[in-house]
């Protein structure tokens, strides 16, 4: 079976699948490419109907294989990750808490906060107030990167700062 | 198995259990709560290592049932609806195009634009350029509910819509 990953067309890299389909990528690494067929990337014109019937919110990445069409990189990383051979433990309680830090990954980590920043940093910002947002905007993200780093045992959080918000 | 869920004590209702609690309490509906025993509510410091031992951002809900203690609601009502008699579907294709729209709910419909939607309506606005930045928040949460809309045929989006973003 063949999967199709969207990647973007406009990122940084070109559509070179360093955008958010990397979440999607790197899971299919994880349980074996082959497993699951060799993934093929297209880029993807966002908002025209073809790409909407994959993903309402005209985003990336999509995934499909077979029948099967998900979007959200939260789902899509979920389902490969279900695969025999995949990295979710066997144990209930145990795969329970790893689906926890999925979500919490996209809703603290990588997600609105970091995303925030990012168009807050923009050169000359994105609004006439962002100058003025941006050390809010910065607080939010190393706060949560502090209550990450206490929760790691990593006291002072120089590492897991280093990675985001500096 | 006792299950416990944490409420937010400083909620509107006073900790009734009508915040994000709302998303644990009505899946554990949804299974009927006699199958996993009748949940206890209890008011939380969220800010004391005793929750942030069960919550590493010091957020509601959380979810106790013996020796497992989630959070993030997505993966709380994730654990739940797993359930024998949850409202998960079987088929594993229909099950991961369900798991899909609980990420999208909580990344497009009740988060972070709501969340900023609140907040910017505050009164007085809750910094110098809420006020400003009011427009465009409004408009993220239109753009999204119309989206949804088109997905779901309802082509004016005036259901959708009435019931977030006017």
């Amino acid at each position: 079976m063949t999967i199709i990953i969207t990647p973007f067309e406009r990122s940084p890299d070109g559509g070179k699948g360093l955008a958010r389909d990397t979440r999607a990528r790197w899971a299919l690494e994880e349980v074996g490419a082959t497993l699951r067929g060799s993934p093929v990337f297209r880029s993807g014109a966002m908002k025209e109907p073809a790409h909407l019937a994959l993903h309402p919110f005209g985003q990336i990445p999509t995934y499909e294989e077979g029948d099967l069409a998900l979007f959200e990189t939260g789902s899509i990383v979920s389902s490969i990750s279900r695969a025999p051979c995949g990295p979710l433990p066997d144990d209930a309680n145990a795969r329970a808490r790893a689906i926890t830090w999925m979500f919490a990954a996209l809703n603290h980590g990588g997600g609105r906060r970091s995303l925030n920043l990012g168009n807050a940093q923009a050169p000359g910002g994105r609004q006439p107030w962002s100058k003025e947002r941006l050390p809010l905007v910065e607080d939010r993200v190393r706060n949560r990167l502090d209550q990450l780093s206490s929760r790691l045992g990593n006291a002072d959080g120089s590492m897991v700062r280093s990675a985001g918000a500096t």
